[in-house]
């Protein structure tokens, strides 16, 4: 029997109507306090009341209210964070500490619809295992972020990021945010020396990390000093195809030492490129064979070997055919880089970490990580000592600067330097890893009249909890830094938040730095549960520009132009040919059309989609379950995935973006015939 | 020539000591202000100077000191949320609403070492895929965590979770904040009325959502009403074990109206589950052939029907033989669901999308999303309903109870309303999508003493920014609901916060409902951009348990035991059985033992490592480039991984958590011989 309807609730025909077209209502309530007591008649009372319920101190008090931003309001400053082996980038505003996005990279990430079927995403990861045939590397492990520069600053347009553990650099664009470009480095399987970027983006620099032989061959550890090798390499930067052009980049070969950080020169050192090592030991490791272990025999000498790069002169050599290919990249041999004299050393103390250049460009700030020193090398000192040219050299023939000759000043901070950046006002901001604090020193030269405190010297230290990596300060490591925030970028946490079991976050501390002097302010504790980050830079919000939705309806996000396979309302379609069957789908609140796919056994689908949405946010997404396929539609996107039907069955494609009242009803029935 | 080493800095023995044994120095810095100007003398002055600078109104700074937890200073709630279709569970802190951690659970993560090789989490997502030799699934569309209960109260044990995509419930211990089981439903291929769980965790209820065939094979759309079929499966959860045991568990077949969320009922309903459906119209789509889409066919109906069911019968019917095996479940079959008493509807206006049990058990409040009211219907009426037998029936003869007769009150509270969640002074929180607000309304009955305001009326109304969809209040769907926080999760975000490119958060808005009324005060705005989250729960923090570190060296995280692969410091090897390699690892700072894996072409390797760290934090892990494969290892755990040396080669294997000064040195040499 049909059952009667037995109650009509007062739902009106404008309710009605109102759902069906999916319009939204929206009220305005950015002041965030409408509904607060009307009691609350200013800060003193109420506000001292909360302070003293809740245990805040004057300290903390000033804390909450240099961080909240309030609800509706925007924050100032963003923050481009690695994510560590989570292999993301993490968006992140300030001064409140929220993370605003994740952008999907090196790991597929089904919310973004990056990696589940999406052929834009797929090709991109595709296209950055090096063996993708036998593997599509699904994961990376983050550490530098390099925003896009102009003249030296950021500029708000690309970001570029490592992948330490496969040697990879990822392009993404700042207009929509997405995942443009992954390159695997040709002739090395672990980096650590980038994304670092050359003052108007040309170079994107890349460097080595733990040696190997170049070729990608097996060598025995025997074979270390004859066949393992490092490697810097440059990767040609096009700014209007926002792609990096492995055919106009280049690599020089390096000594076998471990390369590490690496920073571009700018202004004073314009077309220069620093790089520290360590392991300049040449220690193989092996402590089960009764060898010192690597931590032991990497560590043994009092210095390793900045490596100073001439690189508009590495950039000539390359054009004019000073390289060999190897695996289709062009390579200067290290023999040639030297008799080019476009590869110096200087001795830089001991197990150095970071190389920071100034803003002037002028100082190159090294801290050796098992000394208690930051050393600063002067560009002007380093050019003269080339120019002198009494070198030494190492045993495979470098040169290697006077190290006395080339220092301009060397400042005592304490334990585990690491990291350094810098104010625009003279000051600069050293990481200590086993002291955990930050230590803010002074530049001489030229900055020392920028402040009132002494040059080159340590001039406050503020605790951070606990054991520091990078640290970051807005614009910090630009030729225009703004200050005003620094964010301690923290290993461990241990007991700072409430247990979440035995894998922890990491801590980001913000800390003020408007003040001058020792006058320094921890603001704030984030807690990063979701990653291990380790360098991140700070942009102003103002300069950034990203899109709201795709500038018209059949957006590729990959080539940036209309799809060929847009389909616009009323020209959805199935289109079969033999077993290829071909969709053509729109999506809009609340309908997927056709809201049937009837297909066989073994067709192979190609599933077009398009959102025709073009209001903000209007964002929808697609479920198809059994081939793991999950889509994210921004307004105006088209998207393409396949699939094989290998299993019959009644599968429901539906939304997955809470739409509008009637999302849940935005579905369809995949049906599959055996 | 061999490099002189110029120049010795001034690293004592005693430092040198420091860094091989991988001591950390923590600094005591709890009160977050030790660096704070000595002028800051109290909170009038400075604080008014800086809320002033910021334009902070009053209400956005009680907003603030209400919300800033001080660096080290721990969280009062944490909330559990789902991450849709990011396929993960978020932890946040309240009231600060900072992401502690991200739990990996349908969706591999690096970070957690979830889905990169871990054989645990390899074998929990094998198992969680219906058909694993064809596809591993890996992402999920997470909609509702259930944490476990004891006496209807949140017990701090457990959290299980949907995923409505595949129709999964996944199992997660708050020991270890892991996921321990994912478990396919064998008769649906999606849900949304799970996790659910009753009082004492007996059962973890899951719903069915989009209709299709139970057996999973193929049927026309045609034949809908005689081989489609809805579900609902109760899942028996064994507390010492922490599994969901498939043989004692079962499933009640329905009728193909599409089951929507489900609660299970407690005190006064205890042994009774409740869920909604819509399409009760059973509607097919197919906008494309000139049917009504399914926006407007599943809308037609003033009223749709609850599904009441006695689940403390089904258990007795299910033990003693009633049920049919469909794909290894036990189902009751929809005649006899009928025929035993264990299934009755009752109307419920329009579209409801929440069904929510009182802290009482007495009402069960119902929101049709095209209703402006809530429904409430009382448990005694219910019961005495089904005592007097006057029943319609609906098509498939499941008899239908009187909705004059059950329902208690109606409430009016605007449009779109959807879901609820309770106080402990007598008030209910209905989140109003369309309204894009909270409404706060009385209970009455036993709980009109509760506060001053008169019964079944709405009291107040807060706007939210915006199309609220769930909302939690903490322990707000527990027999003892807490009050004070209210968080509206918010599925738009439109212009709250910096532009991030077309893919925008999610907003979840946290409210103080600590005063009584019409007085909520919106707190605080948390942007969600990695996922787009439906339900959430909050649990006092002092419930939670979790473990520092593993409770022994050479814990196994799936089994709770010691591994039989543990490692200990001096037991390290590699084993060779013809082309078969096992590797007995362990990892403490800053070294791997053995530190050169040296193995062949084609070799299959098995590798078994312990982290033998016991202190706090002391995490690990371990990279093993080319072959996809990272591991996380806290301290005290072993993990095994495997992989064929497919490629020869030289690849570094290293730590990535940043673990100590000499972090970086942490790796070794794995050699594969062509």
């Amino acid at each position: 029997m049909k059952a009667k309807r037995w109650f009509s609730p007062p739902v009106t025909a404008v309710l009605a109507l109102v759902l069906m077209v999916g319009v939204i209502f929206f009220t305005s309530c950015r002041d965030g306090g409408d509904a607060a007591p009307a009691a609350t008649t200013g800060l003193t009372q109420d506000a001292q009341a909360i302070a003293n319920e809740r245990g805040l101190s004057p300290a903390d008090v000033t804390a909450a209210l240099k961080t909240y931003v309030p609800s509706g309001q925007h924050d100032d400053y963003i923050m481009f964070s690695s994510g560590g082996h989570a292999g993301q980038v993490f968006v992140i505003g300030m001064p409140s500490m929220r993370l605003l996005k994740t952008i999907g990279v090196f790991t597929p990430e089904p919310w973004q619809g990056w990696g589940y079927g999406d052929m834009n995403s797929m090709n991109v990861l595709r296209e950055g295992s090096r063996n993708p045939d036998e593997h599509i590397i699904t994961w990376g492990d983050t550490h530098h972020p390099a925003l896009s520069e102009t003249d030296g600053d950021y500029d708000g347009e690309y970001l570029f990021i490592n992948d330490k553990a496969h040697a990879r650099i990822a392009v993404i664009s700042l207009k929509d945010f997405k995942t443009k470009q992954i390159v695997p480095n040709p002739i090395a399987l672990s980096n650590h020396g980038g994304a670092f970027v050359t003052p108007n983006t040309e170079w994107v620099i890349e460097g080595g990390h733990y040696a190997a032989p170049l070729s990608g061959d097996y060598a025995p550890l025997s074979e270390y000093e004859a066949q393992y090798r490092g490697m810097i390499t440059l990767w040609k930067f096009d700014r209007e195809i926002g792609r990096l052009v492995q055919d106009d980049s280049f690599a020089i070969e390096l000594p076998p030492y471990w390369q590490d950080l690496c920073d571009a020169g700018k202004l004073a050192s314009d077309g220069w490129v620093f790089c520290n090592s360590f392991n300049t030991e040449m220690a193989k490791g092996g402590v089960e064979k009764g060898n010192l272990p690597f931590e032991s025999g990497v560590s043994q000498y009092d210095t390793d070997l900045l490596h100073v790069i001439h690189l508009e002169r590495a950039v000539e050599v390359a054009q004019n055919g000073g390289t060999v290919e190897m695996n289709g990249l062009s390579v200067i041999p290290l023999e040639t880089a030297i008799s080019e004299g476009l590869l110096y050393f200087i001795p830089e103390p001991k197990s150095p970490h970071g190389v920071d250049v100034s803003p002037t460009g002028e100082y190159i700030v090294v801290a050796g990580k098992l000394d208690p020193h930051v050393t600063i090398y002067g560009m002007t000192e380093i050019k003269e000592a080339i120019e002198r040219g009494n070198f030494d050299y190492d045993e495979f023939g470098v040169p290697i600067l006077d190290f006395d000759e080339t220092v301009v000043a060397r400042v005592e901070l304490g334990l585990g330097p690491l990291h350094t950046q810098f104010g625009p006002d003279g000051y600069a901001y050293t990481s200590l890893f086993l002291d955990s604090a930050v230590s803010r020193w002074t530049l001489g030269g030229a900055y020392a009249d920028l402040n009132d405190d002494p040059e080159w010297e340590m001039v406050g230290k503020i605790s951070v909890h606990y054991n520091i990596g990078h640290l970051t300060v807005a614009h910090g490591d630009t030729v225009n830094p703004h200050g005003k925030y620094l964010v301690a970028l923290n290993k461990w946490a241990v007991d700072r938040f409430q247990n979440v079991g035995p894998l922890l976050p990491q801590n980001f501390q913000l800390i003020d730095i408007s003040q001058p002097g020792d006058q320094m302010q921890l603001l704030y504790d984030m807690p990063i549960g979701v990653g291990e980050p380790h360098y991140a830079q700070i942009i102003s919000a103002d300069l950034l520009d990203p899109w709201e939705v795709y500038p018209e309806v059949g957006w590729d996000a990959q080539t940036n132009t209309i799809s060929p396979n847009a389909t616009f309302q009323g020209e959805e379609r199935i289109v079969r040919d033999g077993n290829n069957v071909e969709i053509f789908m729109t999506s809009v609140r609340s309908r997927f059309v056709p809201e049937h796919v009837e297909i066989r056994q073994g067709d192979k689908v190609t599933w077009h989609i398009t959102n025709v949405e073009r209001a903000y946010d209007a964002i929808h997404g697609i479920a198809v379950p059994e081939y793991n396929i999950h889509i994210s539609l921004e307004p105006g996107e088209t998207v393409t995935f396949e699939f094989e039907a290998t299993r019959p069955g009644v599968f429901s494609y539906y939304c997955t973006e809470f739409c509008s009242a009637l999302h849940l009803e935005m579905k369809g029935y995949l049906l599959v015939q055996p």
